[in-house]
């Protein structure tokens, strides 16, 4: 599925449809869209099929409304992640169709995709603060097209609310465990199914959790194999990874 | 192929084929074999299909010795990971069939499992001084049934190393990327790929490296997605995860 | 006093009162109570003794008033901590018999606890600014129905402070030692007594105390023996641990 | 059964049995015994009962024999920890009755002190790496006169290992809960027993467990209550303060 | 001129003028007087000569105010730090004669004390930005009735400023110095001089700077002898410091 | 064109025509400007080339106004940075001349200067919300008469981006590389060019990027030879050695 | 001077003298050498002028007699640097040309290139212990043709042997300042010249110095401007950007 | 006492005696003497006092042979610090009146200084094992002429032996407080005396001790006042602190 411009452009300059000049200009600038502060990788679309999305922290609501303009050109639906509830309102004022999540605070900017057939991700969280982190990643993997099962509130202080849901974790194809404090619940789970556990640290917790850092070391030292981790409060990156799992089994 | 143990001693127990007691007993006694420093949870291979290994760091060679007896009455096969060249000799005496590999400081215990049918893995490296790492990894992988690409020492110095590669990268169905230094590699390799990445950081390194640590901040926050990331220099880990990923594809 | 629900539901399927899925349901259902955002853990009463608190950090005012709805059908007091002016505000609009202490942070709802009879925890604070951490510790000692007896601002810099409490400090079961700063108070008492000091960093202090980490790492230390620590402004969690040691001394 | 000596001076002096300069000089001689290089204070047993111990690290074989020499005469049985098998040997060329233990790398000289009535303290290791300290643990448990029950690698990624156990560690009175690498098992255990847990961080792992700094973090984070921590590696202050909460219970 | 009242407090037992409870009651009461929050310790100022210093970060103004109204009784003038604007405001409508310095965030309540004869004490900042803390200093060695010279912003960048001012530097008895950022100018100036050093770094600077620990490392590992350093921000720690070394020369 | 005033001291007392007196009052006074809170070093223009600047962080305004009053003796151009809009407003009431640039938050003073002939800086980002500082970095390139190219959002996720300027920055005498996030583009640019890179890190990110901390790390680390790190943020300090190492070959 | 390989390489496929895989091909393979091990970067010397250096930390003996033999077809000379005795002995049997230096634990291999015309490298170094590291930096940048002037032991704590050789510092193109312990030096120096000044931080000192953090630091948070900061003891580093800088000069 | 150079020369290039390149020269030449490796600050003797100490630690045994060669030509005595046994051997060899002391490392070449009158300072240790940091500030202050009283293994888990010691305490001039662990000792030191007290943490502890960190962090906590800090066991530096604070009380 995936579509290499490097080799198309080399084939094309080997058939003398385009010159040596053209050939560099098409390396330059056919692959993103350059709007100055920011170079739209349309490309990355085809080669990661990544692109239609909007990290907004840091960028100016003009600027994300610029990019979101740019994308609908190429893309139905859009997703815009770390977005305040203001410059949602603002973007909401421009586009009809967004749907702002203000828990997870993010957008989905046209039709939610539908779910592709195959196996199911479970997000996991191990506290009722820990919902923000994990509905972010929740709704990123239904944004790329994958069933979705909720098992909030599960932490290991109370080891038997996460026994009692063992059929559905041990029937993910891939699981996404949120945890902040001390992070233990990928640790369980993963000693407890046999698919892969994507750890997610949270910034929840006081004192010296330290901005989730006792967590994400937790995870990161976890006893148990098969589990692989990604920044804190990251339930995108969570999400994006859980998502391309999912697919292997898809296409297997 | 999953078999939930705790299922079945309630189904017993329903039927009257044991008593309550015994139920209690079957679940504290049956799913581990208990050596007095170690509980074997023969159990774990049918849960979560990672028990045939020993982690040798921090047990003396009797320990290792005689956790290797008692697996080898259930696995043809079993795989230590962080074995000393002495313990290995050790191993060695007491059983014919140990080969050690020093680079990698693991053993295979009986002979190395066929690589089943599916997609591979890629396992890639920054530098020269990664490979110990890496060679961990795509050992590990082998041995769980993986079929293995080694792209070595494309370092993001020179990047047109890697471009050269690209092909082989993007075939692969899991990509292992293990990196030392400033630990760049597996956030080019990601936004180059479609592709699950694990990213292993390694101790290589000096001054601000702090033993790994640059590299593993780099890799969690990697700017481009579908990033997972393991512990410092745990080949191993990386490896189990890279393997659930590509069953994933073997199973779909 | 404990009661095994695990071991109850394994007699009732024996006896053939419940069938397996029904056990398998059991197990599921009954130890926990599902709102969707949180999973009331009324077994952990039973099995650990701390179910009747909520701690309210990360959690909407909606969440605590929902969860405080369900917790009052079980129990006729309930602590909350970490809770905010504002929060407490809208649960005194909701329930009647709120008790706030905006110091401490906390409040009970329900009437507090009557002391059992046994030995007192001795609360003991470095400064008058450790009074809200020393404070959240004293009252929920107090809930857990124990004897407490303050001792206020005798840090080491004036050591006669301390020497003139002597004789109330050794008459406690249990001691709960709160500091800031330099954190060297719970090694001066632990010198002094010969009863469990539980010590407690607080976030006190500026520069190079970064939030309460040198006090943490010199309470852990100590070179007094008998001491155990917790996390940075864990009041809650000081007084749970002395309340358990205390009761020891009931039951014996 | 303590025995204050601060008021005994005062009380002699009022009775004019002492002068002033004779109390002074009592205060500043009595309670302790100075061979120079150290003041033993053998007060310390009437004030604490903790004295009786030597801590050997940093102390060079003479000091450690000097030390030894003068305790003997106050105690029958003395407990040397942080112990080189070279000092050890040292040591038992002078006394005839070292008992050294190498893998906790303590020394009990003179008879091990009888166990007292009363509960028992468990100590739960997570792996088999965790053994030393654990034992460190278990033997000054033992010499301070307490049953232990041992239960060893039962960590988190096997949660079922420790579920079998469960009916042992509900009937301990207190919990010393070893354990390296992600350090989850206090968190665990803890929500499963409804006595006090000692959570010991061990420096077994690699990587990014910072020499027990991950485990040390996840237990001050720990979601359960009832938790308290010491300093990575110390079996030793672990059981001193098990024992003291053990105690309460004999007394009580 | 200490006046040791243990000592006394032996005497008049020993004479009889007192009881055995009556001299426990006096150690107890005597030394500090209890206001509940705060244990005022006049005997500090016989003691150490610092007790009518109030540290006021922390403290409600309620507290801060009846700690004054105590004080009062004992000093003719007291010094605030750490005093926020609102409650100097506070205190200024209580007591008539509190002069509040913005920049130092300190008051005086009372008369600022005379100079006493004897050397002075040099004030050396890097920046401007370092100047608050450069004044809590300078303001509180002159409550402790120093002469002070203030030599503002010559920071190494600029070593001629320096050097232009090194026999203003040479005269003095102690030196404070302030620097944030680099905090390198503590070393300079113990090149230069022959007498004892303050360091104090400030938490200016941005980025690496950590909030003033980058300044803090560089002033421990100074090239140069000579050199104390105190808490980052800590001015009136430096100025006590330097007022005990400078009376030495008053007194020698 | 540096001019050396210590020498020109020197000659002129030799010369006679100063005294010793005289001399220490010219070293002491001369090279620089005392406001108090301020000494302005004129000589720093020609010792080094960098006087004219102001960094306004923790300066109030009107010390900032009063710098630059005096500064405007000597200067027709002065670049003030770290500005607040704030400041900047009273700035630009007091003097008519005062050109904001609210993304980098600087201000020109006067005439912006005219570019001198010679190479150029290239300023290349990672990423859109790593623009203010890159910003900093070419505005004040630009103040310092340097051309300036800009290349923003080429970060290593998208290579081809990059790639496709290549010819624009193998043209640069110097290349100042600004990242945030996991800080890898400074390594793949000094692999691809033959000119000093200077790195800034920026507070970019989230999580585990530690303020800009983990960009530090990786670009300290950096596998690419050719490349001088700057502090977090300090995109003036990357422009001004940017500038130093261009008038090199401008003067050559 | 750069010679640009893919714009070659898409001028021979565009003039039909190479077919499309034969371009796919030319840019796999031509631009490095694969050992296996390693894949030498020919095209980087001429990309970037840096190729002919091998980093032996973390490469075996056989490994960097490989990389040797392949390297010598290309070059006349070769760097090693971070070299250990054994490996260099093992070197010098194989090869009759190379010249070790044993404190700056490096070699050349072949004739040590002559001086370039154009300006020199100033090598400073704060004391003597950091001599090896400021040895590594000037060597290699002789390595790299420049002329190097080195100044030693000339640390902050002594100002005057600095000022002392303030002239030759002045005339320097390029200064590398390597300091350890407090790191101040390159504050100072920059302070005093208008050149570019490469900060190099050793991991000389003790204590809060952490191997060089504190040094490091320092430099980040120069107070002066015009500083590139490299990695701890990286002195091959601060070469390699001094020489470019240098060459500059040359060049202009 | 205190003779300017700087001024020295210009008074006689004033009055002709000198020119100016004479001058510059002796700036260059005079305050020192160059071994190459080694800058000998002669001058330092008459500006700071300091200069008869060569710090061993990084410096070859030739070196250290070498730097006291010439010291001798100018100073009777000279302390060596941080002298491993081999090299003092060497130095034994050479020189016929060196005395080492090896708890300490360090060794005075030439006879100890005789004290002068004057005031003590008192050196105090917390516990056994910090007596070799204690031994190196005694031997130090003995070296500058101090009356030196040694209080050691005081640590406050014992309250009473310090408190037995205070009359000493009292009446020295200067107090060093040395102690590991958790570093409390300085604190209640500072609180019971009214000199300067400087503090030296050491490296003495495990775990979360980080080799002197908990214990640094503590004392510069401290919340006592009076008290100034050196780097982790730098004995040294507090003794010549230390001295310089005693040599006020002589002068004064």
């Amino acid at each position: 599925m995936d579509n290499d411009r490097l080799q198309q452009v080399l084939i094309e300059l080997a058939e003398g449809k385009i010159s040596v000049p053209g050939a560099l200009g098409r390396l330059r600038n056919l692959p993103y869209e350059d709007l100055g502060y920011a170079k739209l990788d349309h490309h990355r679309a085809l080669r990661t099929g990544a692109a239609e999305v909007i990290f907004c922290q840091g960028k100016t609501p003009e600027q994300v409304i610029g990019i979101v303009e740019r994308l609908r050109a190429h893309h139905d639906s859009i997703l815009a992640t770390r977005l305040s509830a203001q410059t949602a309102a603002r973007l909401a004022a421009t586009f009809p169709d967004v749907a702002y999540h203000d828990l997870a605070r993010l957008a989905v900017i046209g039709p939610m995709p539908k779910p592709a057939n195959g196996g199911t991700i479970a997000v996991v969280s191990a506290g009722t603060a820990d919902i923000p982190v994990a509905e972010e990643a929740a709704l990123t993997a239904e944004f790329y097209r994958n069933r979705v099962q909720r098992v909030y509130d599960v932490g290991v202080a109370g080891i038997h609310r996460l026994l009692g849901n063992l059929p559905l974790l041990q029937s993910a194809n891939a699981l996404i465990v949120v945890a902040g404090m001390e992070g233990a619940l990928p640790s369980v789970v993963a000693g407890l199914v046999s698919r892969p556990v994507i750890a997610v640290p949270t910034s929840v917790g006081y004192g010296a959790s330290f901005g989730g850092v006792a967590a994400l070391l937790t995870m990161l030292n976890s006893c148990a194999s098969g589990v692989g981790v990604v920044n804190i409060d990251n339930g995108f990156g969570a999400a994006r990874l859980a998502s391309l799992i999912n697919e292997q089994g898809r296409e297997g």
